[in-house]
């Protein structure tokens, strides 16, 4: 536990990273796994992950990213996209997984899911994009502290015209939408923030014992 | 990472706790760094985080939690709770604490605060209220991790009524409002689910390399 938190304190959102430092094969399958592994409400997964790695595409990301030149230098740049059709196919999926996952008959599963649908369902449609994009918020925390314990830098980025990456990335037509971003790799030398204190609120600020 | 890795395999959504097991306040502290180190939006933190020992209070929150009994088992609940009032206050006492923690005059802090103001105050009431809430889903993930780490069991809840969490726990009157929660604790030795194989998406389904 001392080294994750001691991770945690190492890491910070990397402003500028060293653009000539690509990330293992073998540690970007374990951030991947990390991700896949990470908890969401009733496990749906509601969402894909996209690793951009393709020079081009990120050029044209960045200009609709605040400009922010983590877009184009770090290793790779990971966007979270909910689904936007959160429906009964969402979950029938899922329960066709757990049916052959645990090998249980899926008409075992029937009440479950009915009752997984008779709470999803019925909410707005505004509803349902926040709740699937708030599910990707626990794979990016995951995300950020994982890499840490690997020594690799990250910045999480909400600065971005999600319907710009939506439109650049076709993503309407794949029924998802771009909720947030995190760019990994390493970072530069010459990157002044990493030397900055790190702002936090103090434990008696954040917290209330009842 | 492989322990990493594997404490994500480890840990599940506990459905029963062992309400005879507590956390070591040791155990507890750390987990309270977990979330105080946590990533936010800006490092702007826009929420509290309570922590409910107090059983008479648990006994109420039951009955509007879908009646789980995790919410009176586990060691401790967790209740994530956003900021209401997202607007300049906020900003100011971020950069109040940034001046102090990084020895800064404040004047110095002011064309940051003032972008920071601009891409915030802008918002519309739900659309601050969301952007607040998915802050704490960073912090979740990073508690249901480093939990794992520790061997401590926990379970994510968003099956409440936070209307009702708000109002039992006098929240509006203190700009919060009830987000999701996580029950952290020991599992049962009679907690079926335990046993069940995790189901998730395969990463050829989740994962799309451009």
């Amino acid at each position: 536990m001392n080294n994750y938190i001691e991770s945690l304190q190492w890491r910070y959102a990397t402003k500028k990273f060293d653009a000539s430092k690509k990330i293992s094969e073998e540690d970007l399958n374990a951030l991947k796994e990390v991700i896949r592994l990470s908890a969401s409400s009733y496990g749906l997964q509601p969402y894909k992950v996209l690793i951009i790695e393709n020079d081009d595409i990120r050029k044209q990301l960045q200009p609709v990213s605040w400009g922010q030149s983590q877009i184009v230098d770090a290793s790779h740049l990971i966007i979270f996209c909910n689904e936007i059709n959160v429906n009964d196919d969402l979950i029938d999926n899922y329960l066709e997984n757990v049916s052959n996952t645990r090998g249980v008959a899926i008409e075992e599963l029937k009440d479950y899911g009915d009752f997984m649908k008779s709470k999803i369902t019925p909410l707005t449609s505004d509803a349902k994009i926040n709740w699937a994009a708030k599910q990707t918020y626990i794979a990016l925390g995951n995300l950020l502290s994982a890499a840490a314990q690997l020594k690799i830098d990250t910045c999480p980025i909400e600065g971005f015209e999600p319907d710009k990456y939506d439109e650049i990335l076709g993503l309407k037509e794949q029924g998802l939408k771009s909720t947030v971003a995190a760019a990994i790799g390493y970072r530069s030398s010459e990157d002044k923030t990493q030397f900055f204190a790190k702002v936090r609120k103090s434990t008696q600020e954040l917290f209330n014992t009842i």
